[in-house]
């Protein structure tokens, strides 16, 4: 093909650089000046737009209702939860001069907003009317890293972050895992990723948080990601920010909260689930361009007329995002270029085509050719995206039961690559052991076979001998 | 009415402190505990949603592509453009510390991003096939503001600013004057608001611009509020950035660069053309509700039932926004509350009503009450979106025309509250002279009576004798 697709590292060769050759040569980020901070390009953001388009609607449905939180936060505030200052102060970016006069008090630049809701939450809460408040922003918020790598770990990365405040536990938990198993949705539905949930252990919960449900997916490398989670604060916020409200009896009480945050990681896990050697391959529902229509004789006005004809079909009564490249360039490195973008459709029509009475459809997630009599096109098309979307769901989760292992001896922890399924004790000295000797770390606790579901094992922890929780996925993760 | 609406200071008797109640009893806006910042609360954050989703749909039509650009700004990078840091440097806020490290080179949190698109462009075009571009993109940005209020004037607001690269001038002035119009359209269309349009004087402009145009609209206290601008930068920015392409004879030069803006301000400029004694008066495309139906009779199942099927065609048949309020407060502390929050179209559906086969529309902008037969419904609604929209802008033009005065004496800039049309000099000295003696300021050189138009005044300018080049509006301004 053309010289594009020579360009990106193949996969087995190099993961590290097929990932990094894909993210800039599909035009989805460039580097700026300041270190960590990455610009989302036209292409990358609109894919990021389409994520925040479905995700707004979901959390809409749900009653969540979106707001705007400053960017700032005063030290004092961010100190008044103990195990959230400690979890964050140190990795934030501190403003100390405001033009030229230096500040009376320091400001972090959010690296997430907790304490800036718990505030307002205090302000605004006084009754069991004013209860739930379900909450949530988009923005950016900023985490100063040492290292970073594109969508993966970055100083500023875009996210939505919910809040939510309810009148007791159960509620607020039950939220929690609403919110869980909208993500699970979206993951499965939208991205056509396989999801493990579960509950993070202690050591790798949220600052502040009481319990963190996680969603973790598996990439092509045997890396775990960690692609979005669910915190259930108890009280200690509402404790520690004195939120309290009236209840139906008349009696004051603390208030009970959750957060629950899902970023541009996301498109991380869509690259590294999906992607192959010829670059991204974009699940249907978040694709920038979903048909890409390639006439192939540009002087031919037969065919740039039945190109146009096409477009105005699968954008005006399918309803897709479709475009037609009659650029100059060759039909060869057209086919490269929107391979590379991951554009889920391709359409190729020539002259013989439209005297066939036909054009070409070409699957990007397993490179089919189907030859489509024109008649036949908007059922094709429609078809096409379900099978697509069936397709790239069934493959992901192929590879990612591929990476599940069943623990067998601590060598597992030496050679296999993907998730290990282990029973155990949930100390923290054994995490640290593991972590320390093999770079493995605990994803969750899943909900399938722990404590959580009815299965516990009757099993030990084969690293300290003693009792078993529950079965833990442990892997190396991003 | 309610106890609510009594809350609210009389427009008459302090313009400013009815502004304040409104914004915070309408609950746009909390103030947070970062002096300056402030929270948009659901209602206040549901108007600029659909400010944002009308505009992108808008820029989007013209080609426009939206990016993400990073919150940071090296101190090197902010100092390229001598003018632009000039203008910039007083009012930003600096990021010194991250964790706990100083910075090797201070970061400052943008003011406007304009470096930074600079030094992507310089990076991504090369040759006359990468432009034009294009780009936009929605955030907040800081400015250290020593004084502040809600939507007016903030230390961090949200806005959206747009960054064109062209090959030639030509192109790039009249992409300058297509987003002006855009901006007049989106005011006089979707926010029923009448616009000045016209240049800025050189004292007034843009830091680093070559020229600015601008929307000036009057608010009810006689004061003026600049409520967008579109600037044509030539190629300053591109020699400070050495950003060249080649062309198609294969020479070299640099591009020509626009930039525009508007921001949550625009809510300010609604809040103070629309609003009265009994709070916002909202108009109908950018409010959150557009219809309420408020049921008399709340222990009375018809009632309830036939306000149900109402909601359903409104928001189901009609495609607007509505919501039923059966909340246990009275019917009158209900119309004072939605009144207050500028909802244009109130439903009242009582027993008797549904006996006679109709409910009451009751209009927010004039307080009309129309009887309306529920088969006829859907058609009323929908002719009293368009009659609230066309009342709105005439009632705001005259509003308007009233507070135009065209130069008499000096003494108008003692005794008048609104624009001053003045043949005017052009020259600093007079321009600081008026804004000493009157605080009142150049808001632009406008379009209609000048050298942009064909009709240039054969006057003198009154303050200094000298020959008058354009008529100029004046005001004391937000």
């Amino acid at each position: 093909m053309g010289k594009l697709v020579k360009n990106i590292t193949s996969i087995d060769k190099d993961f590290s650089k097929w990932y990094t050759d894909v993210v800039i040569k599909a035009e989805l980020i460039d580097y700026s000046a300041v270190r960590g901070c990455n610009i989302l390009r036209p292409y990358g953001y609109a894919i990021w737009e389409n994520i925040v388009n479905i995700l707004d609607k979901e959390f809409k449905n749900l009653g969540v209702e979106n707001v705007s939180m400053p960017m700032f936060i005063p030290e004092s505030l961010l100190q008044k939860e103990k195990d959230h200052i400690k979890g964050f102060a140190p990795e934030v970016a501190w403003v100390t001069l405001g033009g030229s006069e230096e500040l009376s008090e320091k400001l972090c630049v959010r690296p997430t907003s907790e304490v800036l809701f718990c505030s307002h939450f205090q302000k605004i809460i006084n009754s069991w009317r004013d209860l739930p408040k379900l909450y949530n922003q988009w923005c950016s918020v900023v985490r100063w890293e040492k290292t970073s790598r594109p969508f993966l770990r970055s100083v500023e990365f875009h996210w939505q972050e919910g809040h939510t405040v309810h009148e007791n536990s159960q509620e607020a938990k039950n939220f929690t895992l609403k919110i869980l198993n909208l993500y699970k949705n979206f993951f499965e539905n939208i991205l056509c990723i396989p999801v493990i949930l579960g509950q993070k252990t202690e050591s790798e919960k949220f600052a502040g948080a009481e319990f963190t449900y996680t969603v973790e997916c598996m990439m092509k490398d045997g890396k775990a990601l960690q692609s979005a989670t669910s915190h259930y604060f108890g009280n200690s916020f509402a404790k520690a920010f004195d939120i309290k409200f009236t209840d139906k009896n008349n009696k004051e009480s603390f208030v009970y909260q959750t957060s629950w945050g899902l970023s541009t990681r996301v498109i991380a896990s869509v690259i590294m689930t999906h992607g192959d050697d010829d670059g991204l391959v974009l699940p249907p529902d978040i694709a920038p361009i979903q048909v890409i229509i390639i006439p192939i004789n540009l002087k031919n006005k037969l065919v740039l007329e039945k190109s146009r004809e096409i477009l105005d079909i699968i954008k005006n009564k399918l309803k897709l995002r479709c475009k037609i490249d009659s650029s100059e360039q060759t039909p060869g490195w057209k086919f490269a270029n929107y391979e590379m973008k991951g554009v889920p459709i391709r359409i190729e029509i020539g002259p013989r085509d439209i005297e066939n009475n036909q054009c070409i459809l070409v699957r990007r997630d397993n490179h089919e050719k189907i030859t489509c009599r024109f008649e036949d096109l908007s059922e094709n098309i429609e078809k096409l995206i379900l099978n697509i979307k069936r397709n790239m769901y069934k493959t992901a989760l192929i590879n990612r039961d591929n990476k599940i292992k069943i623990f067998e001896s601590e060598k597992d922890f030496e050679n296999f690559k993907g998730f290990i399924k282990m029973p155990f004790c949930e100390t923290l000295e054994c995490e640290n052991n593991i972590k320390q000797k093999y770079a493995f770390t605990t994803r969750c606790i899943p909900f399938e076979n722990s404590s959580i579901s009815p299965e516990l094992p009757d099993s030990t922890c084969p690293i300290c001998g003693k009792k078993a929780k529950n079965y833990v996925y442990f892997a190396k993760a991003y």
